[in-house]
Protein backbone atom coordinates (compact mmCIF):
# COMPACT_ATOMS: atom_id res chain seq x y z
CA UNK A 1 0.00 0.00 0.00
CA UNK A 2 3.09 2.16 0.30
CA UNK A 3 2.55 2.95 -3.58
CA UNK A 4 -0.77 4.46 -2.76
CA UNK A 5 0.73 7.14 0.33
CA UNK A 6 3.21 8.41 -2.26
CA UNK A 7 1.29 8.54 -5.26
CA UNK A 8 -1.21 10.33 -3.42
CA UNK A 9 1.14 12.27 -1.87
CA UNK A 10 2.76 12.89 -5.30
CA UNK A 11 -0.12 14.32 -6.84
CA UNK A 12 -0.70 16.66 -4.01
CA UNK A 13 2.45 18.26 -4.20
CA UNK A 14 1.65 17.90 -8.37
CA UNK A 15 -1.35 19.50 -7.91
CA UNK A 16 0.10 22.13 -5.44
CA UNK A 17 2.99 23.41 -7.77
CA UNK A 18 0.51 23.76 -10.76
CA UNK A 19 -1.20 26.16 -8.41
CA UNK A 20 2.20 27.42 -7.57
CA UNK A 21 1.08 27.55 -4.08
CA UNK A 22 3.71 27.17 -1.06
CA UNK A 23 3.04 24.28 1.65
CA UNK A 24 1.98 26.91 4.11
CA UNK A 25 -0.82 28.07 1.42
CA UNK A 26 -2.03 24.58 0.61
CA UNK A 27 -2.41 23.93 4.75
CA UNK A 28 -4.05 27.30 5.07
CA UNK A 29 -6.41 26.61 2.42
CA UNK A 30 -7.11 23.05 3.13
CA UNK A 31 -6.89 23.54 7.09
CA UNK A 32 -4.26 21.33 8.08
CA UNK A 33 -0.78 21.86 9.57
CA UNK A 34 1.41 22.90 7.16
CA UNK A 35 4.60 19.96 8.41
CA UNK A 36 1.82 17.82 7.99
CA UNK A 37 1.16 18.73 4.04
CA UNK A 38 4.80 18.17 3.76
CA UNK A 39 4.46 14.61 5.04
CA UNK A 40 1.63 14.02 3.12
CA UNK A 41 3.68 15.16 -0.19
CA UNK A 42 6.73 13.18 0.99
CA UNK A 43 4.14 10.04 1.34
CA UNK A 44 5.64 9.50 5.12
CA UNK A 45 2.07 10.43 7.14
CA UNK A 46 -1.09 8.37 5.80
CA UNK A 47 -3.90 11.04 5.14
CA UNK A 48 -7.04 10.09 6.27
CA UNK A 49 -10.28 10.19 3.87
CA UNK A 50 -11.70 13.21 5.84
CA UNK A 51 -7.87 14.60 5.15
CA UNK A 52 -7.86 13.30 1.25
CA UNK A 53 -11.22 15.20 1.13
CA UNK A 54 -10.01 18.72 2.42
CA UNK A 55 -7.24 18.37 -0.10
CA UNK A 56 -9.40 17.82 -2.72
CA UNK A 57 -11.77 20.87 -1.56
CA UNK A 58 -8.94 22.87 -1.47
CA UNK A 59 -7.56 22.28 -5.14
CA UNK A 60 -11.66 22.08 -6.14
CA UNK A 61 -10.98 18.40 -7.58
CA UNK A 62 -13.00 15.49 -6.82
CA UNK A 63 -11.39 13.49 -3.97
CA UNK A 64 -11.02 10.66 -6.49
CA UNK A 65 -8.54 12.66 -8.54
CA UNK A 66 -6.10 12.23 -5.44
CA UNK A 67 -6.39 8.78 -5.51
CA UNK A 68 -6.80 7.45 -8.70
CA UNK A 69 -3.03 6.87 -10.35
CA UNK A 70 -2.96 8.71 -13.35
CA UNK A 71 -1.31 5.69 -15.01
CA UNK A 72 -4.07 3.14 -15.26
CA UNK A 73 -3.52 2.57 -18.67
CA UNK A 74 -5.12 2.05 -21.85
CA UNK A 75 -7.70 -0.37 -20.91
CA UNK A 76 -11.58 -0.39 -21.16
CA UNK B 1 -16.72 16.25 7.05
CA UNK B 2 -18.21 13.69 9.59
CA UNK B 3 -20.78 13.43 6.49
CA UNK B 4 -17.77 11.94 4.47
CA UNK B 5 -16.93 9.48 7.37
CA UNK B 6 -20.58 8.66 7.69
CA UNK B 7 -21.17 7.97 4.24
CA UNK B 8 -18.38 5.78 3.44
CA UNK B 9 -19.13 3.58 6.07
CA UNK B 10 -23.20 3.24 4.86
CA UNK B 11 -21.45 2.35 1.94
CA UNK B 12 -18.96 -0.15 3.34
CA UNK B 13 -21.99 -1.58 5.21
CA UNK B 14 -24.05 -1.69 1.87
CA UNK B 15 -21.61 -3.29 -0.16
CA UNK B 16 -20.91 -5.39 2.95
CA UNK B 17 -24.53 -6.89 2.96
CA UNK B 18 -24.67 -7.03 -1.08
CA UNK B 19 -22.02 -9.43 -1.17
CA UNK B 20 -23.98 -11.20 2.49
CA UNK B 21 -20.63 -11.27 4.04
CA UNK B 22 -20.36 -10.75 7.63
CA UNK B 23 -17.91 -7.92 9.21
CA UNK B 24 -15.44 -11.13 10.12
CA UNK B 25 -15.89 -12.15 6.63
CA UNK B 26 -14.60 -8.68 5.13
CA UNK B 27 -11.87 -7.92 7.79
CA UNK B 28 -10.70 -11.00 6.27
CA UNK B 29 -10.62 -10.69 3.18
CA UNK B 30 -9.53 -6.60 3.50
CA UNK B 31 -6.44 -7.58 5.96
CA UNK B 32 -8.36 -5.09 8.67
CA UNK B 33 -9.49 -6.13 12.13
CA UNK B 34 -13.17 -7.03 12.81
CA UNK B 35 -14.12 -4.18 15.26
CA UNK B 36 -12.24 -1.67 13.23
CA UNK B 37 -14.60 -2.64 10.15
CA UNK B 38 -17.32 -2.52 12.55
CA UNK B 39 -16.40 0.88 13.83
CA UNK B 40 -16.06 1.75 10.26
CA UNK B 41 -19.14 1.00 9.13
CA UNK B 42 -20.40 2.79 12.10
CA UNK B 43 -18.94 5.84 11.12
CA UNK B 44 -16.96 6.03 14.56
CA UNK B 45 -13.50 5.60 13.08
CA UNK B 46 -11.97 7.74 10.38
CA UNK B 47 -10.49 5.46 7.99
CA UNK B 48 -7.22 6.51 6.04
CA UNK B 49 -6.84 6.28 2.31
CA UNK B 50 -4.60 3.05 2.81
CA UNK B 51 -7.89 1.02 4.93
CA UNK B 52 -10.22 2.83 2.18
CA UNK B 53 -8.08 0.70 -0.66
CA UNK B 54 -8.08 -2.23 1.14
CA UNK B 55 -11.64 -2.33 1.77
CA UNK B 56 -12.15 -1.60 -2.15
CA UNK B 57 -10.01 -4.44 -3.14
CA UNK B 58 -12.18 -5.99 -1.21
CA UNK B 59 -14.97 -5.77 -2.43
CA UNK B 60 -13.03 -5.47 -6.00
CA UNK B 61 -14.64 -2.23 -6.62
CA UNK B 62 -12.22 1.53 -7.21
CA UNK B 63 -11.80 3.56 -4.47
CA UNK B 64 -13.78 6.32 -5.42
CA UNK B 65 -16.89 3.75 -5.52
CA UNK B 66 -16.64 3.98 -1.52
CA UNK B 67 -15.97 8.19 -1.41
CA UNK B 68 -17.68 9.23 -4.00
CA UNK B 69 -21.42 9.87 -2.18
CA UNK B 70 -24.04 8.49 -4.81
CA UNK B 71 -26.88 11.25 -3.78
CA UNK B 72 -24.46 13.62 -6.38
CA UNK B 73 -27.16 15.29 -8.02
CA UNK B 74 -28.20 16.77 -11.05
CA UNK B 75 -25.70 19.08 -11.63
CA UNK B 76 -23.93 19.72 -14.48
Amino acid sequence: MTTLVRDFGATVRALREVHAWSQEQLAEYAGLNRSYVGEIERGTAIASIVTADKLARAFNVPIEKLLCVPSRGVAG
